[in-house]
């Protein structure tokens, strides 16, 4: 069997099982969720056998040590991935909820519905968890999955869905509902973005390389995003101790999230005060300040900003900083520099954020708050497959609810159009 | 200026526009809305002159009567352009509406709100009306749109565009909210559907061909239906009064329109008494039938289905039919052969309309009803740019709500991630 063969049999599998999921009650979900868990706890030793297969590879093939750590399962490791599937299993089922209702003068009554999408494919790196929450949130959603890993992690990945699909199986989950990528070939990938009518959604998760190149070969939607370019603005009506606060969360709390700040955004009107004490702190703080020419006049130790330097996200303790005359300035810049994922103003003027909280053009826009709270935990989703910056299908951060379509439902008596 | 560098252009001076655009309140955008169909009614007359040119042309190219006749712009059909522009500026404004509120344990109060979804490119044919219906629709909506129709058009369409934003103009519309695409040049559309960045959706409206060359070409997000192969399933307990009604009023009311049907499932049970009494009904109203081994039998006049049959969209008198064991060969048969638009049951058991309704893979199901209701206009959305059988985005009809996406704004008092 050759490769596309292979990819359009996975992909008529999952149609399959798609099939099957849908015909399964909650109930029947979580029982399936449960016993997967389950698997994972009972089952930890050959998962932990194949996953020192993958780091010995990995070691041989001279991976970093952080790369390493990313692959490593512990018993820790193991427990956590369970866990997750239990609090899937415990969360609100996406499924069947009514988004909208409407009976017409003819008497037929309309209901939008959440489905599940059917069949998702999801493309990520070296962390061998994703295999098991990703499962998770597909299943419960009613969706197929086929899971695309890095190749360093293909023992552990394999191990994973395997343990979960034997004690699956026992608890009535369909043949098929979860599957692993067998091969490590590249092509594969293209081939499986390419299989209109069988796969409905993509989700790369992983850097911008990855997620660049599955969107230019796609011909099936792909949800993603780029990277997070995120900005704080802080207005000349500022409280500048609140102000402190946001940017030093926003960049410090954890650099290397996509939600974390890269570039500061200052009014020019407060730029005299503000810049001094927050370049103090976050030098303190280890930050590498880049800024444009006024910033540098307040704070002769940052580095001049490249032009470069304001599309850039660092995932680091690096920080462009800009003095903007004023909050048109700043949406501006943001609008053509930002990615369209977070971004933040501080202002106690509520016109200046409404205008901001409009006109910034992205997922999740924030006033007087860090740019670090885009994320499904901290939205109350309970769970989270990804952030998306697109603009069709689901914005921000993805849940269950956001792994569902919808179909319409009329309910008649015999209507017929007139 | 290349094709290519003409192309930027107009996609950064929507961008510009959506700007603009989105700063608008409901009583600018109905404003801009009401002078726009004011000038169409003034300025009918160079409209009618440009018209004439395309006609002139469409006649010495020997396009059919049919095709000059959708072409053919008289006093009605412009009166009717502008009553489409006054009814959108009477509908709700689908912007702002708040999806979603919740405040999490920190205090800070996240809410999910419509907004535009920016830069929208509409690809169609030869109607001149959609220039006007298309431009009201994504203005009500905030979003700037690109306009390429038929080459055939195109004195037509530039001559509309230019009324509606010299008239716009002077209530305040944006400059470049409303674009024709001034080449007929067929590489102009692979260009605007690969502007990434620049472009926010793609709408293509037209037959099955134009659609793939679309989708196939893009690299930004396409909502599309490429064909309706809709259905009628009649089960064994139909009320086969009802059902003859139905498949009548699917099939014969509008045979040329995308929600018509094209298949009839009856179910094995009732195909005696059922098929013979259909036959005659249609065959007086002149309607072909290709029918599988079974249905030949009880219906001799009727000619053999082929395979491709089944995949068919005839848009008109044609109708397939198949005998099926039941409503589970039924709900197969639609998966495998539809085109996941409209579907309909006829029975009088819940149960197993439940279980159409929920296993049909569809945009659209229904009980007991036509499936031509799936049109904006009859669900009560008041307008209507087109039907998605997508599963990403809008689904089903498309009206101004489907025309914007969400983001998510934080109101907070400061608080940071801990």
């Amino acid at each position: 069997m050759n490769l596309k063969e292979e990819m359009l049999q996975l992909g008529r599998q999952a149609r399959a099982a798609s099939r099957a999921l849908g015909a399964l009650t909650t109930q029947q979900k979580n029982d399936c969720l449960r016993a997967m868990a389950d698997g994972l706890l009972h089952q930890a030793d050959p998962i932990k056998a194949a996953n020192a297969a993958d780091l010995e590879a990995g070691r041989a093939a001279g991976l970093s040590a952080a790369l390493l750590d990313r692959l490593a399962l512990t018993d820790k490791r193991i427990a956590d991935m369970a866990k997750g599937l239990r609090e899937v299993a415990a969360l609100p089922d996406p499924v069947g909820r009514v988004l909208d209702e409407r009976v017409r003068p003819n008497g037929l009554r309309l209901r939008k519905v959440s489905v599940p999408i059917g069949v998702i494919v999801i493309i990520y790196e070296s962390r061998p968890n994703v295999t098991a929450d990703a499962s998770g949130l597909c299943l419960k959603a009613g969706n197929a999955v086929i899971l695309r890993g890095g190749k360093e992690a293909i023992h552990s990945n394999r191990a994973i869905a395997q343990v979960m699909l034997e004690a699956g199986a026992r608890a009535g989950l369909p043949a098929n509902a979860v599957q692993v990528v067998q091969t490590t070939d590249r092509e594969a990938v293209r081939e499986l973005v390419q299989m209109v009518g069988l796969v409905d959604l993509v989700i790369p998760r992983g850097g911008e390389a990855l997620i660049r190149a599955v969107a230019e070969n796609a011909r099936v939607p792909v949800c993603k995003h780029y990277k997070g370019v995120c900005h704080v603005y802080v207005d000349r009506e500022a409280d500048l101790d609140m102000a402190e606060r946001i940017v030093v969360n926003a960049k410090c709390q954890r650099p290397a999230t996509c939600n974390a700040m890269e570039t500061l955004l200052v009014d020019a009107a407060v730029a005299e005060q503000f810049l001094p004490r927050i370049a103090r702190t976050l030098s303190a703080m280890k930050v590498e300040l880049r800024g444009d020419e006024k910033t540098r006049q307040l704070v002769p130790t940052a580095k001049p900003a490249t032009e470069r330097d304001w599309f850039n996200e660092y995932l680091d303790l690096i920080m462009n900083v800009r003095v903007v005359p004023g909050v048109e300035a700043a949406i501006e810049h943001i609008n053509t520099y930002g990615s369209n994922h977070s971004d933040a103003i501080v202002t106690a003027n509520q016109e200046t954020a409404d205008k901001f909280l409009r006109d910034v053009d992205a997922a999740a826009v924030y006033h007087n708050a860090s740019t670090r709270f885009t994320d499904g935990g901290e939205f109350g989703m309970g769970a989270e497959i990804g952030i998306s910056t697109d603009k069709v299908g689901a914005r921000g951060p993805m849940g269950l609810e956001e792994l569902t379509t919808y179909k319409w439902i009329g309910h008649g008596s015999g209507q017929l159009r007139e």
